[in-house]
């Protein structure tokens, strides 16, 4: 049964009603993070119950012994852990004589908000505590888009039936684990402890990598909303800092305690400078003052939605759901620091080590290049081409030689993270997108010169890995990739996956066909690639000879593609027929099971066609489709949308609008029972995807024209999209019977309908 | 680099010279046991070098929480443990104020002997102690076949160059671990310590599976060979009891400690009599006094010896390598205890947890058969009978149903023990070598009886299994096996793996004609079976149509079965042309790497070819044998005996040879690097066999008979061996030149060489 306790509604996420049962999915859904730092929905105060603490901060991982059944030659020693960072949010409550948890008292009118138009988190509710006390609880938190090591909260308690003692007890707790462990370690050692009046920090470093990080915190107090100072008194203890504030107070007014946090990391700071900056940082912030922070905050994100919004009218749910997606996407990542990326679970979770994946090529690229200034994209494909020498290393441990390159599955700094062999070793399809996203920016961007600057040494180490990873076959008369997993992880070690080895041909042709253009229009960069690189133009016949024979696997009769060698000899049976206790598969079969059976994780030859779409034809396209989506199961988070894209591309709107639900929904409705863990952040990307692409027929062709073919569900009233395109913005809007073009300044642009032409405003040609 | 530091001796194994590089492996090559205990060869005194400490007590084990990359439904939550026991042989030694320690002694003299005819270890040597004692120092143990639940040590020390004081202080350390722990827990708990005069016990228990363990030991002492008594002194640690006496002895004279240990376990006495029952023991041992120990011990070998020798003139090492395998068989596995089985590693190491592999099936009962009474093999296969149960739980695991049944990859009470899933879930051919061995002990034995009273239900869960595990192949028109690894397992997860398919169609077979000799013969057992199983003609039907239609991979132009589908897609080359640097490639590739190449590890269609040879001609074995061999790496200890046995069947001396010289010395010339890990216990039934089937081409065929077709080497003069058939010892000799059969009397066998046939002593036919 999927989670239905989020109300919805059409900019915030709410939860109203306690229910310990749903503590962890709601720490998860309400997180918060300004692309930089992010962390969980957990308590202010202590919580006895079941809880999932994380705090987070970009960048700053552990390298965590790896834990494997059977070692393999080329494993990673290693595998880097998105770590849990000290606690900066807690603040004891104590009341008289009792402590404050909720997970000991009768709650009421208990109400969380994750303001997503302005980028703050609320709850309020009344306690009745063991001891009789009743009070009335408001927090308000959020963390700083504009100053991104800052994070505020306010905490309110009002006595409703007694008059008494309050203790405010604001600590910072680097005393820390991770949910995640391989094998219990602590991760951090503490170096210093410095408390001072209302303000207080750690310096703390992360074991192994050395990472050094201060935490501060600054406190202020109001009562009744008034400014007041209470006496301070100190807890140090081995690896924490605790402050107690007491004051007496009468039933009926109000006591809040203003909580500013700082994370500093040496990332950015020297480690000598860290305690100063993070006490420099809450310093500031406490002068500023909560409401001109959570002003600066309303800003930020106001200026964030102007180029990132979805309107959707006639479905809040939808609305609601769309609008979770974006708002997640905004607060992993930002875009403004090379060194950092979109891990699947975002500021959200722990779970899959390392941060990037090739989700950030094939999936999130297209939502930050619409929604963002270009450099944004940019930043992503530079991430990768500042780790290319980790990733030709990566390929000579697994025996590849002469500069070719093969991406790690998982990463956090360019070195391998995963420790499965047939993902690992085997998932290599993770190369091809390297390039496909150089290909789509550059697509989008029109900035063919990121390709001689950065792009084109990519894509020669990796033509270089397809061409040596490929092997003749004598039997086939035909150059094969054998094993091989492709993006249906349901299939391991199998040999010429479709997708696999399509992008392997496409990668290679690509490349060539670049280096003949840097080498006509950038004669100095080609110059002096090719002596980087060594690469003689014989090395390119032989690489044109395998993707000119590669091999792909066909069946004449039902005119596809087949997924792998041998996809026919399993029992083919549509997904609708098994029975719903045998699913997810993948909590109810044993892996062999799930392996020879047909069923699809997520799109695998689709997600080729939808990469190349204007390489098939339509009828094709539909063939395929209704051969390989019955199939599907969808227990990747990265499925839907592929499905939903497709699916409105041969007007199937009803399978678009069933699989664009499931996307957009995954997480609130909590489809696959997982929430606890963390979101799915990078699938997100595939839900705006969904829209954008699939409802809104949005393409960028080859030649660099940008067309349009919106559809519209018959479930809603209208939608509407806004994109960033070579730095115009470009407004869509599509209802029932309407399909509306509009410029920055929301006037129209002229359409014309005959020959589908529009003209926007810095005169490119806009095909609709 | 091989290791080649052991003496060529033909009855013992021979170290001479102190090299502390040498201890770990010669601690597993000096191993001993007796079938319910066993450990490595260390040192009874302290040792502060690199060592690897190992006592081992049958059927005791440990559940150890598994550790893999990533859980799969299915996963065993524990993996049994071979687990190192406390410590019975420790004796301190101390001349004046220094410990002797050979790491920081000089040593010379040094030899070390594992007599194989009588069973003992001994070792002797000169230290001379940093403070300048010179001392000689001889030990003997043995650990008793025919008190099989004790040991004895008698350890002499001479004084060379000085009077003085000496120190024994013989001890039991319950504090061990294991060297393969995946946590490094600790897998003991001490129950109790009880101290006596010059005796003393520990009972401990193991933590999880509740084995409980008593510990004791016995000690006497002699002066120049005459008993002594020395006052005792008694320290009781947390996990050890330590005694200590102190002697004055003047050069030249001799002191000698007798230690008697005894392990006793809840596996064959109640909790509660534990203690009495090991005091009794090591108080018995010490009456019975070293000297008689021993001899009973040597009678005990002598008898062993008589049906198992083999002797080989003109190649001692050869004759060191046989009788080296034949010994550690007998120690590991003496087939009175239907609980037991014979680990990989025996008790000389811990590597690969659990004690049962299909190796027991495969590769050991033909040797246990043909050397001991039919009753060994015969617990061999009721051990698989008694687990039965688990085995139908095992494939529920999985998702099958209707009593079908999955033996375990790896187990030590009918529970699976494995977490890599393309061996855990997809190496399923194990479940075929289980029929297979039944078949086998049927065919020698003639003991058809155990097909009705135990194996035909066995035999009925696993045609099930196959049943289910085989799907149609609409494409092929066939019935397909998918998913599965092979006996090769550098091939994992490939679709219709000759050999398993090839068992898959026997199994079904076989068991359908046993079902129909058992309806008419055993009419009152098959009743009793059909009801127990709830087994209906029809669905016999439906395994017969499975095996009917089989499908093998076959290629009509190389007129051979493929290993899989799609084998001759791979880069085809052969062994030799690999560099040296890259071998062996599991320690050199990545694994998939070594998953796309064409190298095999070892004997896979060939394996069937081997169980199956009645059914294919000379020709065709030829053939695969020739396509085949030169692609297979031998990296599994398994694989030489096959390829030895089947090249001598095709009269391919040079190669059975080389095969023979590679699997009989694996471990004393150490050709894999790893015999301190502990020895190939298995594999060493494959030696016996390479001998006995391959070079005497001994056979049992279907109808019963027994036929041999003997050749010799050329670098030998003759060998002969040992058999018992069907109760009647007959011995087999072959010489350059001759060729003879003896009877148990030594008498010659009449042979009529012309239709081949000989009379054993009981009127049987023997075909020559």
């Amino acid at each position: 049964m999927n989670k239905n306790y989020i109300i919805p509604n059409e900019w915030s996420i709410i939860e109203e009603g306690f229910c310990a049962e749903n503590v962890e999915a709601s720490e998860s859904l309400f997180s918060i993070g300004n692309g930089a730092m992010g962390q969980r929905a957990n308590f202010e105060e202590d919580y006895s119950g079941n809880t999932f603490q994380g705090s987070y901060i970009g960048g700053i991982y552990y390298p965590d012994k790896t834990r494997v059944g059977w070692w393999k030659n080329g494993y990673p020693e290693y595998f880097a852990k998105v770590l849990n960072a000290p606690n900066w949010i807690g603040i004891g409550i104590q009341i008289n004589t009792t402590k404050l948890d909720l997970n000991t008292c009768k709650v009421s009118n208990f109400k969380r908000e994750l303001n997503m138009k302005e980028g703050w988190l609320s709850r309020s509710f009344v306690a009745k505590l063991p001891t009789g006390e009743q009070i009335e609880v408001c927090t308000k938190r959020f963390i700083s888009i504009k100053y991104n090591e800052v994070g505020a909260i306010a905490y309110t308690v009002k006595p409703l039936n007694f008059s008494g003692e309050i203790s405010f007890s604001p600590y910072i707790d680097a005393g820390i684990v991770n949910e995640d462990a391989n094998y219990d370690e602590f991760f951090w050692e503490i170096l210093q402890i410095s408390p001072e009046e209302n303000k207080g920090a750690i310096l703390s470093k992360t074991l192994k990598t050395e990472f050094h990080v201060a935490t501060a915190m600054a406190v202020s107090f109001t009562s009744n909303e008034k400014p007041i100072e209470i006496p301070q008194q100190t807890l140090i203890e081995e690896k924490s800092i605790t402050y107690s504030y007491t004051l007496n107070i009468s039933e009926g007014e109000t006591a809040t305690i203003y909580k500013y946090g700082s994370y500093v990391s040496s990332l950015n700071h020297s480690n000598e400078e860290l305690l100063d900056a993070a006490f420099k940082n809450v310093t500031e912030a406490k002068q500023i003052g909560f409401q001109q922070l959570l002003n600066s905050q309303i800003d930020s994100w106001k200026n964030i939605w102007k180029t990132a919004d979805i309107v959707i009218e006639g479905d809040v749910k939808a609305q609601q759901g769309i609008r979770f997606n974006i708002f997640q996407l905004n607060q992993t990542y930002m875009g403004t620091d090379a060194r950092l990326n979109i891990g699947p679970k975002g500021f959200t979770g722990e779970k899959y080590g390392g941060s990037t994946y090739w989700d950030t090529e094939a999936y999130c690229i297209p939502f930050y290049m619409a929604t963002k200034d270009a450099s944004v994209a940019k930043n992503l494909l530079l991430y990768r081409y500042n780790q290319l020498d980790k990733a030709i290393e990566n390929a000579e441990k697994l025996g590849f030689t002469n500069g070719a390159a093969l991406y790690p599955m998982v990463t956090m700094n360019g070195e391998e993270c995963h420790n499965e062999w047939e993902i690992t070793f085997e998932e290599i399809h993770r190369n091809g997108a390297m390039v496909y996203g150089i290909y789509n920016y550059v697509n989008y961007t029109q900035d063919f010169e990121y390709i001689p600057k950065n792009g084109l040494e990519v894509m020669i180490a990796i033509a270089r890995f397809w061409h040596q990873r490929a092997n003749f076959s004598e039997a086939k008369n035909k150059y094969v990739i054998l094993g091989v997993t492709g993006p249906n992880e349901y299939e391991n070690n199998v040999n010429n996956n479709f997708y696999t080895n399509y992008l392997a041909k496409w990668c290679i042709e690509y490349t060539v066909d670049c280096l003949n253009k840097v080498k006509h229009n950038y004669p100095d960069d080609f110059e002096r690639i090719i002596n980087k690189t060594n690469l003689k133009a014989e090395e390119t016949y032989k690489w044109l000879k395998v993707a000119e024979n590669m091999y792909f696997p066909f069946d004449a009769e039902k005119n596809i593609y087949l997924q792998q060698d041998g996809f026919l000899d399993k029992e083919i049976s549509s997904v609708d027929k098994l029975p719903i206790s045998d699913r997810p598969i993948n909590q109810k079969w044993s892996w062999d099971r799930i392996l020879r059976s047909c069923y699809i994780k997520q799109a695998d030859v689709l997600q080729g066609i939808f990469f190349f779409e204007n390489k098939f034809s339509k009828d094709e396209v539909e063939r395929h489709f209704d051969f390989y989506e019955p199939l599907t199961v969808h227990e990747s988070s990265l499925s839907p949308c592929v499905h939903s894209i497709l699916a409105a591309s041969i007007d199937r709107m009803p399978k678009a609008y069933e699989q664009y639900v499931r996307t957009s929904r995954l997480d609130l409705d909590d489809y696959n029972h997982e929430v606890h863990e963390g979101c799915h952040i990078t699938s997100m990307a595939g839900t705006w995807m969904s829209i954008v692409q699939g409802f809104g027929g949005m393409r960028v062709w080859d030649d660099g024209k940008l067309t349009f073919n919106p559809q519209i569900p018959k479930e809603w009233k209208s939608y509407s999209f806004t994109i960033n395109f070579r730095g115009s913005i470009i407004k869509v809007y599509k209802s029932q019977t309407a399909c509306k073009f509009f410029n920055e300044s929301g006037n129209e642009i002229k359409m014309l309908v005959n020959n589908n032409e529009i003209l926007i405003p810095s005169n490119q040609l806009v095909t609709v």
